[in-house]
Parts: structure tokens; sequence; C-alpha cells
């Protein structure tokens, strides 16, 4: 079994990166965006100080410029021309100047140049020049955004890689509701879901299997009880008490590639009260997947879902928008939020996830990973979603 | 056992900060990283789409501006005399626009304001003006790197939180040890330290304990056999046979306070060859061990270092400086490099970790964490470091 980007697609979403640049009438780029270079060459950099860098040159030939560190595993596993490294950050030179030489040797002074940042950065010591402080251009074109929006469309081998990861997701959690019992505290359930599930999918896909991120995993995040209604919250270790509402998720990373699930579930028992914000969070979530389809906007998902919220006096208990798009990324452009109007498109991939917060009761929320097709959508994720189901 | 950081803790953290605006007549300020957030108001930011600013007004009151998502969140856990917060990104109405108000509402647009970026930034879809395109201010101050800075020197209980970071970190470490053999791979090694070690944290330390981050674990990160010779790898979930070598590596975050423990090992046996590898890199890092003291600058300790593999003729074999800071992150500023010549000082926390590696052989690295005293250093890591000890 074989759970990879090929050589081939990685060749031809180079080609798409170069139109666009031709379009523009650009004669060469510099990207130093991490997500965006793994997505063009297969090559998956650990950021931390030392920057990297990857460029086309005005012959569309692709380069990558890495730390000596990384050089041999560069030669190895990234689809590039060339590849170039400095000997260490900061160095005796700093490596935005050995950058400078290379990009001079391949006569990048006299050409337009596309970048995404006119530099690195990264929040783990690195410090240093703007490229475009070293050395001049003919003519600099901001390109931010450009590999993200390619990003935005999925081919059907980066579909099938997400509904890859949805089924481990899927085994993860099945684990972590069969762990979940009152008395029992958050990590221990957690860990043990977790790992089974990591060793059974191993065990299975066998070693074509690479995540590149995190395999199988499933958690509460804190959101067990009261406490769920801080919808972003950390691990608590918390308590499962019977009657308690709790919000789960699960993922997986398959080559970089991620899903994502998330239950409300009750323990051994709701109140009438859980039921009823269970009913209108269920109620919200079919509105978003009725109305979903290619070549309407993003914000008219939302504008739905915030309808029938306020229609339903539900309005203060909204705490953000119903979904974002997802990939190599948890949170990607674009998302299904007022402000967002992208048109959707066949092949684009989004959480649905409208969510309601009750201070101390707790949160109601499902996450569901969904395909924009040609007639509507369809739901990668495949957990059962109904309120009997979910009483555990 | 409480291992956190106290609210007296990061009040007297944000009195140094605001001396230190002071000191460059700075009236006010403007934070966007979130790590420098998290070390100044005890508040963890799961960076998403949502931007994030903490800032400090002209009457030395502190601010925190969140998304409504985080509200609740921020009022229970920040220590901040302010949380505003605004609906939602993008929203109908840009969250930099809602920032602007709010800086306005204190006066900012009169005032000298230090800023460490003059905008967010976050690869998960984030994009939005610069805070300085949408308002004038009195003066503009570039204080990136100021708290940065302010965490090179840890305090006796942030040195406390890394010492219990590194005593999990051991236990995962031993677990792996124990599950490594020959015809095992990888992740089932790594999973089963991990879980093991996870849960008997947890049950050892209750609820006084707090990860923010990854409870302890500990891996291998594909550096097993001649596929080590890539330091930075990713995980391939390897087989484990008679004779590699393999670095492994542990650590544990204990309210988001980080360790590092590396170490070189054989299994069942070792060559001529790899012992004598081994030997060297152990002599380099006894090197860096008698060099580290208060009052030297980084740069030469690497120096030292490097002499030893040059007068060794490896040279070549060397593929990354010495070590580096860490705390709240796992790589900081300052480094063990030729080119930076930050003066050591009491409290400075480094891993030391000079690497030899030989293409189809595999690496020789051990990583341990070191504080630095007012004598010289001392070692945080306690893992047995010996040749004999690592033929396991």
């Amino acid at each position: 079994m074989l759970l990879k980007i090929s050589n081939k697609e990685i060749k031809e979403r180079q080609n798409k990166f170069r139109d666009q640049l031709s379009e523009r009438k650009i004669d060469a780029s510099i990207l130093f965006s991490t997500t965006d270079i793994f997505y063009l060459t297969n090559f998956m950099f650990r950021p931390s100080e030392r920057p990297i860098a990857f460029f086309t040159d005005s012959n569309q030939e692709s380069h990558l410029f890495v730390p000596a560190l990384e050089k041999t595993h560069a030669e190895e596993y990234a689809v590039v021309n060339h590849v170039h490294s400095y000997p260490e950050y900061p160095g005796t030179e700093h490596p935005m100047n050995i950058l400078k030489a290379v990009l001079l040797e391949s006569g990048f002074n006299n050409l337009s140049v596309g970048m995404d940042s006119t530099g690195y950065s990264s929040a783990k010591g690195y410090t240093g020049p703007e490229i475009t402080e070293l050395m001049d251009f003919n003519n600099i074109e901001t390109i931010k955004g450009l590999v993200e929006k390619l990003r935005y469309i999925k081919s059907s081998n980066e579909i099938e890689l997400i509904k890859e990861s949805a089924r481990w997701g899927n085994l993860a959690h099945t684990l972590l509701v069969e762990y979940t019992k009152a008395g029992k505290r958050e990590m221990e359930i957690e860990g043990r879901a977790t790992y089974e599930a990591t060793q059974m999918m191993f065990k299975t896909l066998g070693n074509g299997y690479k995540p590149y991120g995190n395999p199988a995993h499933a958690f509460y995040r804190g959101q067990i009880g009261p406490h769920s209604a801080f919808p972003h919250s950390q691990n608590q270790n918390a308590l499962i008490e019977k009657g308690f509402n709790v919000v789960s998720q699960a993922a997986c990373d398959v080559w970089g590639y991620k899903s994502e699930l998330e239950r409300t579930m009750f323990i051994e028992e709701a109140s009438i009260e859980q039921e009823k914000y269970f009913n209108h969070m269920y109620n919200a979530q079919e509105i978003a997947f009725e109305k979903i389809k290619p070549g309407i906007a993003a914000s008219e998902v939302e504008r739905e879902v915030q309808r029938y919220f306020n229609e339903n006096g539900l309005s203060e208990n909204v705490r953000h928008h119903t979904g974002h798009n997802m990939g190599l990324l948890n949170h990607e452009a674009p998302f299904f939020d007022l402000g967002d109007h992208t048109i959707l498109k066949e092949g684009m991939v989004f959480s649905v996830e409208p969510g309601v917060y009750v201070e101390g009761l707790g949160a109601f929320r499902h996450s569901d990973t969904v395909v924009v097709t040609d007639a509507g959508m369809e739901l990668i994720t495949y957990y059962p979603r109904d309120f009997e189901s979910l009483i555990i």
C-alpha cells in the first residue's frame, strides 16, 4: 500500500506554480514557507533556528537551500533539480549572505522575482536580514498566498490520503469512546486509545505509511464537563463524571494530510437541557451540509448557520465560525465565515463544526470533514452523529 | 505538588518588561508573539487563523486581545488587567480594525510604542494589514527580541520545571531502551514507552501537573542504523537490527518547559569503528562541559569542540553546532555556534550535543541539558552516557 504524493504529482504542482508565475510575468521565485516547500518538493523540514528557502530560476529549474544538517536528507528526499547548503546558523557567515551568493550565481539580480516573504522567520531563535536588504532585484512581486491558493483544491490522491486519515481517526475515536467511563481521567483514556490505534495503524498499513506528523490520536483537550465551555482548551487531566457532556477530537496525519472528527457526547445520561443544545448544534450542522456545493460563497454557508442560531435565540452562545479548510495544516483558508466570500470549488476539504457554548454546562460541537463534490459535498468522517449513539 | 509559574512570577516578568520599556523611553507596547505572550501572561494560545495581541498602555496596565472563542478562557487564566475580544476572523470587520479601535481608546496614537512586529502572522490561513497601516503612532520602536532575551535566563522556579521535565524524559528513555530489541519496529517501541511513561507521570504528579505541550515521550525519529546519518529525520517505522547504532530522543513538557535527552546506543554489539566515532563524540561533549561557565562567549565553547573535531580529522563529519538554549521552545537563542558571541550567564539552559555523522554507518550524538551555574555548569539530564551502558 503506497500512501504518498508521487514525484509525478510534485512535478505537476511545480508546473502549475510556474504557470502562475508566467501569467504574472515573473521570471523566478523565492519561497520561505515550510508548508509550501513541502507541498512543492516532498521535503519535510522541521523548522528551527536554521533557515530554508526554495527557489525557481529563469530556466525553470527548482532549487532547495538548506542547512548542512539537511543536505544529504534533502538530496535523498526532495524533488528538486539542485540542493544548496550552508554550514550553520548563525555561523561565521550568515546563511542569508550565502543565499545571496547562490541567487547571484543564478542571475537573480537581473530578474523579476516573486517572493512569498522578503526573508525567513522562525520563533526559534532565528534573526537575520531580509534578502531584499542584501541585494537588488530587477523587480520584486509579492506572491504570498499563491501556493496556499493552489493548496485549496485537493487532487484525487490528496483526498485519498485525507480519507485514510479519517479511517484511523475513526479507530482512535472508537477506542476513546470505549475507554471513557465515569471515574476515569482524561490522560489515561486518551493515552490508551492513541497508543492502540497507532499500533494497529502501523501493523495494518505496513511500511507504505509515513505520517509526516502524528499518527492516529484521539483526545478531549480539557473539553470535559463544564470546562468544555472553553472551546480551545488545554489538557486538564480532568475526571470524567456521570452526566457530563464532553467534546472529543480525533485525527491522524498521513503524509502530512489531516482530517478532523469531533463529537459531543454524554456520560451515561443527558439532561433535557443538554439534549436541547445538542439538537440545535446537530440541526446547524445539517443546514451547513445542505448548503455546501460548488459555486456558492463560503460566507453563504455561515449565513445560513447563523440565521438558524439567531432564530433560536442562540447567538450569544456562538463563539466561532462554522469551519475551515484543511490539508497539510489543521486550519487553512478559506473559512465558513461571514467575511470570507471565496467561491467553493470541487475538491476543497472543510471542517463543518458549528458550536454552541453554555457557561456552567459546557460545549456542544461536532466536527466533520467534508469534501466539495460536483453536486454538493461528501462526508469523509463517518462516526455516528446522532444523539442516541453518543450517550456513552 | 505545584508545577507551575505563579501569578507573582508572571507579574515580576511584566515589571521587568516594563522596566526595559522605560529604559528605552517607550510609553506602551504591542506584542504578537504567542510564546512571549504565554511567558508574560500564563495564557497559552493555540495559534490558528485567529490573531492575538498583548499590549501594555501608558498607565502600565496589561491587556490581552483575543478571539471571542478565547474570551472566557483568557478571563479565567490570563494574568492581565484587561481582556478584549473580537467576534471572529476574518469576520465582517477584520480583527486588526477592532484592535485599532481598542488601541485608540487607550490613547496609543499619541504614544511612543514598542512593537515586536507590525502585525500578526500565522501560516494557518491568516492574512491582514499591519497595525501600522491602519493608524498612526507618535513613534514606533522595534522591540523584537526583547522578551526573548528576558527568557534567556531562567529563574530558580523555571529551572525546577526543566528538572521535572528531565526526570520524566528519563523514565520515557529508560522504557524506550527496555523495549528496544532487534526485530522490533520503531513505532511499537516508542508508542509503548511514551504511553507508559505518560501514565506513570500523571499518576505520580496528580493534578498539579499541566503539560502545556506533550507529556513524557521518547522516540528515535528515524535515526536508526545507517538512516541515522540524517540528523533531523522523520519517523520511518524502521526495523531495529543487531549491530545498528541508534540515536534516541526523550523529552517532556512541564508547564510548557522542555528538556532534551539524546543517546547514541548500539543494538547488542558495536564494531571497533562505531566505538571510535562514539568516543570522539563523547570527548567532544566533555570538552564542551568543561568549557561552559559564566562570562565566556557561547562561541568559545563551539571553538573548542570544533578544534577537537579538526584535530581528529572529523570536520567533514560535523553537520551542526554544539547546542542551543531552550525553555518554552525546544530551540532558542543563544547557540553554541562560531557566530554567536553572547556571553554565558548563570541560569541559561542549553543543550550540549556535538554530533559526528558517517554516511552508511550512522549518527553519533548525545544531547544533554545543562544549566550554567555561578562556577560552571550542572547537568540536568542524568541518563548514563558511557559506551558500556549504551550497548543495549
